[in-house]
């Protein structure tokens, strides 16, 4: 029998797995409701560290720092769902782990991902899994010659990806990724990236934000947009797959889904691409364009407490600063209601999410 | 010949005296922007070390230690008046301290401060040294008879003062007070209480918030709401006389200037109660209701950078959440759109400030 979750007041202790920028707002989010965070990660530099009340510099694997962390926090959570499946069994004896076990184990494998949504009848590209090089060539004749070869695990930002439009050139990607197990998916010939981010309360409430719109370059996301230049109806169908998504892994915290809007003839059809067990970059424009960031829903979820409110301030457009364009720090607060944000990285580097800035348009207000 | 400041980027330390809530507000603030924080007080159990980089527990007079911290930091600031004057000489002689002496000079002592402000052809209420407790028969008499005695430094949330109907009573509360230096006040017959809040830039620019008006319960700030109930030409002037006492102090920082509006035979009119150089509480409703909190925008001031916007996002109220009212955050979490903050104060005390409640009421935006 699984025990009930411990009521979680304002003094407690949220346990943060991973230090970086996600982290770091998810523990600014907890500080403006009187939560302490405790941020765990392997490298000190990272920016959460910064301002969390507890940190503890440590491997995943490392059993009795992971014990100590337990004990000194309440409930805990990830800011990504690569952690090791071992590490999150191992602290789920001691404290609740929100989002679950079961969270991490459909969306850290692209393969079972795909599966347990098609279980779901939510449609998803055509996959098929690759275990072997000579795996590929088939797949791809039955793709019509042409896929994207995905790593089915610790794959982001387009790491991990190649697209394919021959065998050997598959065969070859296969190789350069070391031969670990991989799907082939067919290409979806999309007109719009769109996420849905929702929340999901112990108590199986679940409050969605608008359906926002994501542009990316290099396979970083660059911009997201909110609304979704969509139909109401799809929207409203967006949102339900994340509840439904949300509902069949007995979620507990921000949900993120990514999907694809294909224009055919029946009009607008959404195809998942893939689920994020936690807060999103796609969600930072919740900070500045919603009374209930996905970092405070995160934390009210978690902590068992009501969901707020998700209603949008306005149209809202947000950027990533990626690399060098955090140096346009200055011009940007020069910029009349543009709200900056810097995620205190001490290096910047290619292709680095630095920061990001967000731009409301209000009407007008008296 | 005084320094240039230095340049502060992203990634600089702020150093704060004080670790309050509008230490630990700053230091949010000065987060979400990629500043770091350093927090200097005497007492490790409050609440603002929880969320900065850094923190130093000493005595304000501990010189070794105030070393140490100036080396740790590229600006410092403070979240109250009254640091010792010696404590911001010392820090001043190694880094930036904004805002600077002459600010702290002139609000720490209430004599003082209303000889300044009549200097700027500022109304006060009528006042009258108090040095020794023959002085106050004569005051009170010139007052018609009433006053309120303060004590001339150390006073907050109605601390060090008190209503004297008479001349007896009146030597009783200064011999309270331990017979320090004291004013007598005329009582002022105001309509409304109001605070005007605004920062200025290193460069002398100038950004106010809109006026708000304020109410007390116990002698400590209740409720605000913005707009305040006063004419447009009230409201600008009680924004122009904020500006004059800025720009007279050299000032760089937020600084909040409370006001009484006094309805008379040629309408409304303003007299100045007293002037904060710092942060204020009736300053908390930005944090939710403008685009730039008080808490960035005075991060951005002491860093040399450029102003933000202050434009408020709608009609909005702010209540503060005094000793038990902090047991409602349940209760606030479950009300649509309430914004609630809690300051991670580990105790309940009756008149402490454990945190407040924001409510913004916005057009209908698309």
């Amino acid at each position: 029998v699984k025990k009930p979750d411990p009521v979680i007041e304002p003094g407690a202790t949220i346990g943060i797995l991973g230090a970086g920028q996600l982290g770091r707002m998810l523990a600014l989010a907890g500080a403006r409701l009187g939560l302490k965070s405790h941020i765990y990660a392997p490298d000190a530099g990272e920016p959460a560290f910064d301002v969390a009340a507890g940190g503890t510099v440590a491997a995943y694997e490392d059993e009795a720092a992971l014990v100590r962390f337990a004990e000194a926090v309440d409930v805990i959570t990830y800011e990504f769902e690569n952690i090791p499946a071992a590490t999150a069994a191992f602290l789920a004896e001691r404290r609740p782990v929100h989002p679950g076990p079961l969270a991490l184990e459909k969306t850290q494998d692209r393969l079972i991902e795909k599966r347990f949504l098609n279980d779901l009848d939510v449609a998803t590209a055509g996959f098929a899994a690759i275990d072997s090089a000579e795996a590929i060539a088939p797949a791809l004749t039955s793709f019509s010659g042409a896929g994207i070869l995905k790593t089915r695990r610790f794959g982001y930002d387009g790491k991990g990806q190649a697209m394919i439009r021959d065998a050997a050139k598959g065969e070859a990607a296969f190789a350069s990724f070391g031969k670990v197990p991989a799907i082939l998916e067919r290409i979806v010939p999309f007109a719009r990236e769109i996420s849905a981010i929702g929340a999901r309360g112990r108590d199986g409430s679940f409050r969605a934000y608008d359906i926002c719109e994501n542009s990316h370059a290099n396979h970083i996301l660059s911009r997201t947009e909110a609304p979704a230049a969509i139909k109401p109806a799809t929207a409203q169908r967006a949102g339900e797959i994340a509840k439904c998504i949300a509902d069949a892994l007995d979620y507990v915290g921000v949900i993120a889904v990514e999907m694809f809007v294909v224009v055919g003839t029946k009009g607008e059809e959404l195809i998942v691409n893939e689920i994020a067990p936690r807060v999103h970059n796609s969600g930072h424009w919740t900070i500045d364009g919603t009374a209930t960031s996905q970092f405070e829903q995160h934390m009210r979820a978690i902590s068992g407490w009501p969901l707020g409110s998700t209603e949008r301030r306005g149209r809202i457009v947000m950027d990533n600063l990626i690399g060098d364009e955090a140096l346009r720090w200055r011009e940007i607060l020069q910029e009349e209601g543009a709200c900056l944000h810097l995620y205190g990285k001490s290096e910047i580097r290619d292709g680095r999410k630095m920061g990001h800035v967000t731009r409301v348009y209000m009407k007008e207000t008296g």
